[in-house]
């Protein structure tokens, strides 16, 4: 599965877990402006989950190089991370190209020299409206373009597609072992606090608003 | 378009270039036993159109640290490059994971990037039996993909899909400006002078004969 280091991957991974699914987890480093700290996310989510004995393990790809020669204001090559609300026109700015199909294909690659059988993402609802490549159709392109490329080898799975960031967090709290939150990262901005104000961040924010709690991760303008 | 060195991409650059296009080649070094040799031939390749003054583009791609956790006798991480036929049952061991979706992904990822609306393999009918990525149902459901996560900007042209070795060489030799065969590289083997014993030199060669045709380029064993 596809580990950012952020609240939807973390209770994707959570929710397998729980499961009983051995997880290999892939982590990539594209030259997005937060990478470093969601790398420090994942990291601690992995820790976590190695401490009550679930077989996690990991897989890092760097393809940082790549994508710098790409368009997008995600990147520390593009322009400033838009604010305001995750599904406005402006967020469109932040789309990676490939971003999905890139790091599907090499997972895909993996699974099948690793003997896995189903790759797994994170995308949810409020992704489909800006990103292109976490719609449902394009998910159920990709698993018919896997199961091809694989000769029928690989399946892609993705549980959370028709489910929004508040329904996610119920999902994560109600585990046996819930996600831990408090280690997640969801910032798109390149400092150590979460921001508050980029679309990713309002989003986060609404989602435990809606449920009722507190987000347990410290942001900038609470200093 | 995605230019390896070899025949059969060299004669889909040809035609696209007589056609009046404008071809950004990306060129993927991913750890593969031939592929130093590989570069050669493209660099060559590229050389040869650019004294024409065809409008022509290099992009490089490092992937052999991505590549290196894949399991294939391709590469320089994997076992030795089987001989025989090219549609035999042992060549299966050079099939890579995943390779033809990682290299169409980012060259999709590119083409939204810089503008372009179309990406081109050279994937042919001899490919179609060993490797599952080269396959027409494969490539009908990556340009399927590819169009979704792209936003619909993006196509997916493979025109030499359903042709075989000897048709492509009779395409490439038909074109105005003929496609100079000597300066490609069809090898599997990581040694300068093409080894005429693996499945990929024994096709080329048949192909060359079905024409009537001599290879232009050198053999290890006319030494």
């Amino acid at each position: 599965m596809g580990l950012s280091g952020g609240m939807d991957s973390a209770t994707l991974l959570g929710f397998m877990l729980n499961e009983g699914a051995e997880v290999h987890c892939c982590h990539f480093q594209y030259g997005s402006k937060h990478n470093e700290y969601e790398k420090m996310a994942m990291l601690g989510l992995l820790a976590f989950y190695r401490y009550y004995q679930f077989p996690v393990y990991l897989h890092e790809f760097h393809l940082a190089e790549v994508f710098s020669k790409f368009n997008s204001n995600l990147l520390q090559s593009g322009g400033p991370i838009p604010e305001g609300h995750y599904k406005e026109e402006s967020m469109k700015l932040t789309v990676v190209p490939g971003r999905n199909l890139i790091f599907s294909s090499i997972m895909a690659g993996l699974a099948e020299s690793i003997g896995a059988t189903v790759i797994a993402l994170g995308v949810h609802s409020g992704d489909h409206a800006i990103y292109p490549d976490c719609r449902p159709e394009f998910i159920r392109s990709l698993n018919n373009t896997i199961f091809h490329s694989t000769d029928g080898k690989i399946m892609v799975n993705t549980p959370l597609l028709y489910e929004d960031k508040t329904t996610i967090l119920k999902i994560g709290y109600n585990l046996k072992l819930p996600v831990p939150y408090h280690l997640t990262r969801t910032c798109y901005k390149d400092q150590e606090l979460s921001c508050g104000k980029c679309g990713s961040c309002v989003e986060r924010l609404e989602a435990f608003e809606n449920i009722g709690k507190q987000d347990p991760i410290e942001y900038e303008n609470e200093r």
